[in-house]
This record gives structure tokens, sequence and C-alpha cells, in this order.
């Protein structure tokens, strides 16, 4: 029996997890588990977690680190004492030679003795910071989903990973920019400050109400278009590097962690 | 020829490196540089460069990972377009099965293809930060080195690094605490905000006169001892680990790079 979104949005962050770990629940994790920090997940085999980590310590803003497991054990014991990789994310997507090749809830027949599991912080600790100040967010009230733009920024390679910097856009009030940019520092794990905001075109946006991924987002007068690292960035430069086989969430459908969404470190206590 | 300490400070961080390179200097590089984040580092073989990432990610306070080379290539290239680790830190440390082996100022006879090397935020960019604000660090004006102990504190272990927490400790007037904690928690990769504070012995400290190394620090009326994460930590669990081999700059001698102290991320413009 599934649980619907309205029950899960009452519940705990261990609560959550627990009806996702048994298939109860198996959509999207925005606003559940509240002040818990949420994670993108990558699971590759670990010839090639060492150029993984690489990647995202030299591309820390699109891919900022909260997690790496040993090599082999589905726990993610630095940010939860019973996180099970292989069964705690609602929805997973399966990728072989860099193409989409599954889609599941459990990934439990196909861990494999050699895989690394990376887990790395998302928008939603930024955006429940910028709500907490008071600072609507227009795809929140409707929701939307952000939209992302491949730039021309381009990522610093290694290994077999690299690609073009993903951003996602949110239209915000020219007066409020410096607090937003000053609030969105404070979170280095969660993409930190914007990467841009102004002009779409000088970071290779052709048109801003056509999105590579998610819905368009209205721009008002007195707004400026301000664009953060996304979260996608890893998971392009992933399937550019078209690995045998790697695992991640489906978006949206995140990691619900134990550690608290404003903890200095992504340690759990 | 050696240059003096009086002439160095004056330089750039390029003509400081371009002497440490020539082997014209090979002192301590504290207040040199002005500006530029100052590095520690550990070089060791690509065999255990995925555990040390894992370790330095579970342990950021005391590990700040702030750059990584690719595996054989001596060039730390996100930290600055010229830097060559083998020559560019005034004096190194040798390790052989976790015992100092050797000291020399430049490695380039035994650096091996399959080295890997890290570079590790340190206690200088906070330091600055707190002396630009206006509070005063009595180690600094009297020209002592930080005390540094090992604390009760157990890192998070990864694979064959593990071992207590260093600490170094700097007095502070306890009224000004909150704005020294504020300050030094913008500076996530120079170990963030200080791990404790006010009672040494919670953190197995039993005699505050007596660092494990450093000098002593004499506390005033008034003033609270407060406690970091230390980048000893690194060097305590690369000894316990026993590699065969691993280089770190001599402490004190750190690696000078082209990226400002206050940048958000460490990466060369």
């Amino acid at each position: 029996m599934k649980t619907d979104f309205g029950t899960m949005l009452k519940l705990t962050s261990k609560e959550v997890r627990q009806l996702i770990r048994s298939g109860q629940y198996t959509s999207h994790t925005a606003g559940l588990g509240k002040g818990k920090l949420q994670a993108n997940l990558a699971i590759m085999p670990e010839e090639y977690a060492l150029d993984f980590m690489r990647f995202c310590q030299r591309n820390s803003k699109p891919c900022p680190l909260v997690g790496v497991t040993d090599t082999g054990d589905p726990n993610m014991g630095t940010l939860g004492h019973d996180i099970d990789i292989r069964t705690d994310v609602p929805s997973y997507f399966l990728y072989e030679e860099g193409r989409l090749s599954g889609v599941g809830e459990d990934i439990t027949e196909i861990w494999r003795e050699d895989f690394v599991a990376f887990a790395l912080g998302c928008s939603f600790t930024f955006e429940h910071a910028l709500i907490s100040a008071g600072i609507p967010l227009w795809h929140i009230e409707n929701d939307t989903t952000v939209p992302m733009f491949r730039s021309n920024i381009e990522t610093v390679p290694a290994g077999p990973f690299s690609g073009p910097m993903v951003v996602s856009m949110r239209a915000i009030d020219e007066r409020i920019l410096p607090q937003v940019l000053e609030i969105c520092r404070g979170f280095p794990l969660a993409h930190g400050a914007p990467v841009h905001w102004g002009h779409p075109k000088k970071i290779g946006i052709a048109d801003i109400s056509r999105p590579d991924w998610g819905d368009p987002y209205p721009i008002e007068d007195g707004q400026v278009p301000v664009f953060w690292a996304c979260g996608v960035t890893p998971q392009v430069a992933i399937e550019r590097a078209k690995l045998p086989i790697c695992i991640t969430h489906k978006p949206g459908h995140m990691l619900i962690t134990e550690v608290a969404d404003t903890a200095e470190i992504p340690i759990v206590a």
C-alpha cells in the first residue's frame, strides 16, 4: 500500500526513510523530512571512484560531496546510523555505458562488492534557508520544477569526467539580491552562492524561456534571473564518461539523511 | 644565496614561490604571499588515495581538502597555473612505514608516476581573517608556534586512516567569542568554527600548559581556551597508517597558492 504525500509531510526523516525502504513511498522528496539534509546520489565501481572524487573536489559548487561509503558497504554511516543506500532512495536510475537502461525502487539485487556510493548536497537546503528568511520562490509556490540549463561554463575535468556546468535558475527581486547571495554563500555544501546573475547569454543560455530540464520560470519587472550550480552537472558528466554501470537517484527523489540541513559539516551526531 | 624573511614579506605569492622553487628560500611561510591561500601537503601512492580522500571527506574540519592532483602529475593546476608540487614547498618531510626518514627541499628525484598530491586548507586563513577583524592573536604577536594537543575526539576512519583529532588552542576574550565563532564558520576550507571551548579536560587535555606540539599560550583573566581542528590530524593518521612511503610539508612550511584566501572555492581564476 502506498502512502500519500500529505501524510508523508507530517513524518520525521527516519519515518519517511522507513516507508521508502519498505516500498510504501516511491515519489519525490521535496519538503519531506523537514530540516534534514537531502542528497543527490551516484553509485559506481571503485575503479572510477578516485576520479569521481577528484571531479567533485574540483567542481565543488555543482558537486558538493557530503558523503562517501567504503567500497562494497551499502551503509552511509556518516549521514545516518541506519541508512542503507540500496533501499532508502524512492526511485533509482540505472545507467549502462552512459545510457539510461532502467528505473527501480530497490537496487539490492544489482549491488556489487566493488560499488562506492557518493552523496552530494542539493538545492533544497538553500531554498529552505531562503524561504525561512522570507524570500519567496515562485517554483515552490506553484509546484513546478526549477528550470535547468546547460551553460557554457566548463567543469574542471578529472579522468573520464568532464562537461558543461548545468545551472538552475530562479528569478529574484533585484533589491534583495545581496541578501540572497549572502545567505547562499553560507551553504557551501548546497551549491553555495550563485555562479551568475543578470545576463543569461553570457553563460551560453540563448532562450531563458526554454530550459533543458524542468519548467519555465517567469521573470517579473524588477527581478533578475539568478543562476546556481546544479546537481545535474555530475549526472551529465557521468553520462559523458560512459561508465559500464552507474546508478543515480531519479531527479527529485533524494536521499533524506539524519544530518541537520544547517549543520556546518555533514556528519550525524 | 638565501633570501631573508624581511625581503620575502614584500614579495607577491608568485615571487615567493619562485624563490622557494629555486632553493633561495627554505624557511617558514607564515605571513608570506599576503592574501593567498596557504595549504598543508600530503603525497602518497595512488593505492591509498581513495581512502585518504574518504578520510578527508569524513573529517573535513581537521582535513579540509582544497586540491588534488591527477595521478603522476606534479602540477596542482586548480590552485595556480605554475605550481609544481615537487619544488614549490620550502621543506618536505619524507615518511617510510610511518616513520620520518628524511627532510628535503626538493622531491623531484623521488617523485613517482603513481603519486597523488593533496593540498589541505590551514589555519593561516582564519587567523588572517581574525586579525583583519581587529582580534589579536598572542602567538602571532609573540612569534611563537600555536600549541597543539592530541584530543579525545576520534576521527571517522577510512581504510588505514584513523586516530585522534589534533586541536590547536588560542586564548580568546570571552566577550568576543561569538564573533570569533561566526568569522571562523565562514571559512569551512580552513578548519571552520572551533570544535570546543572552555573545558580542556572534556576533550581529553589534562594539562593546557603542556602542548603535544608547539609552544604554551597564556590564558589571561576573562579569556577562554578555544580549540580548532588542526592540520596535524592527517599527519598523525598518515603516521598511524604506516604507508610504505608518504611525503608531507615540514610543519609551518606551506604551499603558497594563487587562490585568494577569502575565495569561496579553491579554484584559481
